[in-house]
């Protein structure tokens, strides 16, 4: 069965007028997806929900999944807690939570203005990993009384605090397979994932290891392209918060030699003179990037870029905020990563004028987007089917490996060094690599060959989608109707035009 | 579609052999559900998941479920967090949080030992409420390192915190429209439940306040029938734990006069001149009741029966806790409610040879059960149809006349003074009375007409119903194959006849 052709969201740009400039095309495309999702949102009150994964054949059913047959199932995972993964819904459930702080570009959301995000990952989720989610956006507040929202749910102005996401996760582990945190502000996101190891599940930071993971992943076929060697590629970071930070972990356990990296945050090059960075113990991990690379003391941005075989920028929305000088200055075969969003810190076809060989972007309008749907996904469901205890480096960099191989096979060029979201195959292969390294380090409690977790994730993701696919075919899914998108569509054109007040003021009359 | 009929477990007696005595088949049948449930719960990896209730009409729609659109979503929550309500699928979210300390009647079972009742729960919600449930059982040690779970989870014997239940709650609150807290153990489930009525979403105590809902309409009914009058009946109360002190609050609301009510615990009869009660405070419930009741601190339980029309015990699992004598002594036309899982404190055919008028119990297989189930799905859901900050005691006594009024329109008499789980139209009503009432108490964010709000009800319950039958249908929930039901009875009547171990052997051969 398929849906009305109004559905279509593939090409966006055709549904705008002829006149409209590229950079208002740009914009529209922009406007028109965020009203889209209010209206969609509002239409079905959210995204994510729960139904039964048991049967249900008369109420004498209820004596199996309540009580008293229930009692079993307590008994059995009180005295063996590793059954809590064969008799709950345990061993393929992430809890995705946030404090809301950092919420995409939108900076602190409050608490409840991350769940529409933390609902979006639970459905990437659910559709590209086979993995049940439950969206958990949480109040971490520590003033006396902060706790109380009014009518309203207004909160006063107030502090978040590390130590309790660390309490809530702690206290959460037993009921889930593994945690995602996402959208956690600096510094606290460091701590808190550090602390987190020991929880006895999997924790992942994807704003930093997810990003990290899939940057890999671009810089591998991105080096293999240009024909360089990782132990003597000069690699300059701009932005040194979480993703940056993990990414120059990642890279320098990949074969990155530490003397051949340059870092800059938002003060500086990163270095052993940074005494503010040493000071403040809250930025440890920026700090033993500083004490592990440039040991030149480079200061400046454009003499680290001289040479230099990488710039990869997570670091301010541009446009201009890398500069064509710095490329210029770049030694032959340029790979520029500049991944802020919404906007890159250059726009591909300047970085290009000024000598990319390739660049990458966190846009999926722009060649080589690099994004982390590319890796929680697959990387989490390989967490699951071998109920690992942990997380580690090396399972990320061989989800990296995975997703870069993935692009290998499929054709590998200057404009594609990395797999789409619609190339289904990546997510069950990764799950499976992931997994075998997870047993390789010890820390998977099942031990299961790859061959099966591929064939386990597989199954669940196609049996995800055919579930979406036949509740949107009944109706249970009910279809958004015409008038939603032409409604959009409308509103968005006639903001982009500057008309939207009069178009208002005239739909009242 | 029909199912195969061996899924149906309607008359399980039937399934035994016929030389089974009266006391083996009773046995058998709970072992028989608990061998099942250890199964089918393996069978199926647990019973609740996570499916999109969103469209997902090809790659492009992620832009509006995800980012970019999303970031929307995002800011308009966090501009006015009512919007959450809509935006999100918090408005029909239920968080269903236990620390695992009280499971059912199997104690301390470790937090993960609770998930299999708490996912039962959920099943339950979904099933009955039309609401999505995620279960949370917590880990509420406070001994340094106690969030340390070994590789295998195992957990040291340590204490359990309220204060951590308590913060746990209130960091989730902005992610739910309501919290069932479940299964905590006395004295904690008092200050947990008191203190987090501040938390801005309603937070109920099942054990407590659900019991107490159910008990209070099988009381209106059964006062009917006896043709009693509230204000002048005398009431003896066996057991004061959290159930039984929720119920005295509720019936003294009813109409109850505190001077015709005598409660024990496991000391003796309740009133002011019990210091040990008036020490403790962590039972300030308990001694709020010594402090109301019983003036003339009548000390025996036999003299309290003297003429009493009402016993209800909620205490430790019978037979013979509660004595024939006490029931001999009451008045004209006694009201026995003895609740005790999974064996009342008296069987009901010794108290009604004792001469009780009416006889109720928690069990399904004998006549009146007073189930918990029949009244927290309606509840919730009507709560979570209006936006409530909080649930009332006002909010219970409605849910508890709306379900003796269920049974009223049914067909009163003294086998049937409570409805059962299979009669569907009973939580939409309730639902709707529940709303009405928070709105006329000022706790509703949202004031919708009581007729839409059972509509809206009927319609989620019905949907939900709908959508677990299709994947039933569709064998994206498999049917469980006639060998796990034979071997499952094939076991059972080899363990009631002693044999189990012989025949396991006879296998091994």
């Amino acid at each position: 069965m398929s849906f009305p052709s109004y559905l279509d969201l593939t090409n966006l740009q055709a549904l705008f007028p002829k006149d409209f400039s590229p950079s208002e095309l740009a914009k529209a495309q922009t406007v028109f997806l965020k009203r889209l999702a209010i209206s969609a949102h509002d239409f079905y009150g959210g995204k994510m929900r729960t139904v039964p994964k048991a049967g249900i054949y008369g109420f004498g059913w209820f004596g199996v999944w309540y009580t008293p047959g229930v009692s079993a199932v307590s008994t059995a995972i009180r005295d063996n807690n590793m059954r809590s993964y064969q008799l709950s819904n345990r061993s393929n459930l992430v809890a995705v939570v946030s404090d809301s702080t950092r919420v995409l570009g939108d900076g602190d959301c409050t608490p409840s203005g991350g769940l529409g995000v933390m609902e979006g990952k639970a459905f990437l989720m659910y559709y590209l990993g086979g993995i049940d989610a439950i969206p958990l956006c949480i109040n971490t507040h520590t003033e006396p009384d902060s706790h109380k929202a009014d009518f309203n749910f207004n909160y006063g102005k107030h502090d978040h605090s590390a130590t309790k996401i660390i309490d809530f996760v702690r206290m959460l582990a037993p009921s889930v397979g593994a945690v995602n945190l996402e959208d956690i502000s600096q510094p606290n996101c460091f701590r808190v994932l550090d602390e987190l190891q020991d929880c006895g599940v999997p924790v992942w930071h994807d704003d930093a290891q997810g990003t990290a993971c899939v940057t890999l992943a671009g810089m591998i076929n991105a080096i293999k392209l240009a024909g360089k060697d990782w132990k003597s590629v000069k690699a300059v970071f701009y932005g040194a918060g979480s993703s940056n930070a993990t990414i120059i972990r990642l890279m320098l356990a990949e074969g990155l030699d530490p003397k051949n990296v340059i870092a800059f945050d938002s003060k500086g090059a990163l270095h052993t003179g940074r005494d503010d960075v040493r000071n403040d113990t809250r930025f440890y991990r920026k700090w033993q990037i500083a004490e592990a690379t440039n040991p030149q003391r480079v200061d400046n941005i454009l003499e680290a870029c001289k040479g230099a075989d990488i710039l990869c920028a997570l670091s301010t929305p541009g446009p201009d905020v890398v500069k064509k000088e710095w490329i210029q200055a770049m030694g032959k075969n340029p790979i520029v990563f500049v991944c802020a969003n919404p906007v890159p810190e250059i726009y591909p076809h300047d970085a290009k004028d000024a000598g990319a060989f390739i660049v990458a972007t966190g846009r999926s309008d722009f060649p080589n987007q690099v994004n982390n749907s590319m890796c929680f996904p697959g990387l989490l469901k390989g967490c699951l089917l071998v109920q690992a205890s942990r997380v580690t480096d090396g399972m990320a960099i061989a989800a990296a490996h995975s997703i870069a191989k993935a692009q290998q096979n499929r054709g590998l060029d200057i404009d594609h060094i990395m797999p789409t979201m619609d190339d289904v195959g990546v997510f069950p292969r990764e799950a499976s690599d992931v997994a075998a390294q997870a047993i390789k380090e010890g820390v998977a409690r099942l031990s299961i060959t790859p061959e099966e977790v591929f064939q386990r994730a597989d199954r669940d993701i196609k049996e995800n989608r055919e579930i979406v696919q036949m509740l949107m075919e009944k109706e249970k899914i009910p279809t958004p109707p015409k008038s939603m998108i032409d409604n959009v569509l409308k509103d968005t054109i006639a903001e982009i035009r500057g008309q939207l007040e009069a178009i208002k003021g005239s739909a009242d009359e």
